[in-house]
């Protein structure tokens, strides 16, 4: 992503460095789950990794429209609204968090999928916290 | 969106009548901002509208990611999550229609944009208030 | 999606009418493919359903990206990227669709993606042999 | 993007490295368009940046699209839909290239953002002649 964040890095109103962590964390999470759900569909027994797969993909989703948000919250931005699209994202990091830690000892994709849910959900909190 | 919606009507666990409603309301939005946030970039100032752009396209992602969580509400799914989502997406339907209420007597496209944005924040608050 | 088309038609440089069809065919066919995925994933044998749920995904994500292509269709644009993506368009309409007919018999929303995608793939033709 | 790859390398039917390497550059791209979009409306003159603010938003979305073809492409797939997605993703690169590459002088995220397309471009290209 080095593109991506050169571009960020020479943007005339960047989003603050918390922001920029966040926005970080809510990318790779919405890789992980887009990538997990895609695993555990060709998993020999997706029957049982349906709440995953679900989970995953509204995961995947909440992140990149979160990532979305955060990218224009250099500038004059609306509180509220990025407030209430972090809590959401903190809020299916933390479902999709708990439904892949039950899988993690078959699966290590969902065991890595757990740890971006958790590290997006924590960077939520802090961007949640940080003056911007 | 004919196709759209028999595939939903004929899903096994269709999400309830007052999320069906609120997902179509999303989906009208997101294509609202999409196309305003573009149309205000080809006005003959678009200096004037940048901060109507910039929630536009905030709005536009938002209202897709809630959209996608909206179609697998049907089954069992995690409602902290989902209120979050409802939540935030009603948060950024206010700041995008606020905006374009600003300009909406000089471009007709921002008025059918704070309308899509009012109907969709009015359609998550009533889905937060029903049972599901 | 009342309002979305009505900023569609008041935009300054709208999408040509035939690139306009095609636009709301992508709509179409992006839902019905998000909802179907999500229908076959709690089927009773997901497993057999493995590669539709898998297409029905890809289709889904392409059929948003030509929506986004479509809606800045109206000014000046580039051709060569516009008929690209419609081709990509109809390819993995084409291939969605046969998966999809497969279960046609079984599954409705089977039946109801087949044809969105058949009319998406319609619709992406029909624009590339369009005055653009 | 760690915990993603990680997820990926971990997928039983993980993309083939050629496709690796050019879904990483499609993520980048990606990023890189979307902020060039906003930091460019955001400039002294959004009015002189109206093309190229287009072009970065089409590109991104055509970009994410091939991003979730390439994360789908470990098992069996349709080559015919991926080969035409790709070629799709490099159409449109190149002309956000060009457009990026006009204002390269006068804004470093212009700069940055056509070297995340040529990047992107370039490894579409190598992935449609790898064998998969």
């Amino acid at each position: 992503m080095d593109h991506g964040f050169q571009v960020l890095r020479t943007h005339p109103q960047p989003p603050p460095p918390a922001l920029l962590d966040c926005l970080r964390a809510c990318l790779d999470c919405a890789l992980a789950c887009s990538a997990c759900a895609d695993a555990c569909l060709v998993e020999k027994d997706p029957a049982s990794l349906v709440a995953c797969i679900r989970l995953d993909a509204e995961c995947a989703a909440v992140c990149a429209a979160t990532a979305h948000t955060l990218l224009r919250s250099g500038g004059p931005h609306d509180r509220a609204a990025l407030h209430a699209q972090l809590a959401a994202c903190a809020a299916v990091c933390a479902a999709c968090e708990a439904e892949c830690r039950r899988h993690a000892g078959h699966h290590q994709h969902c065991a890595h999928c757990a740890e971006a849910c958790r590290a997006c959900r924590e960077a939520c909190e802090a961007a949640m916290k940080a003056r911007h």
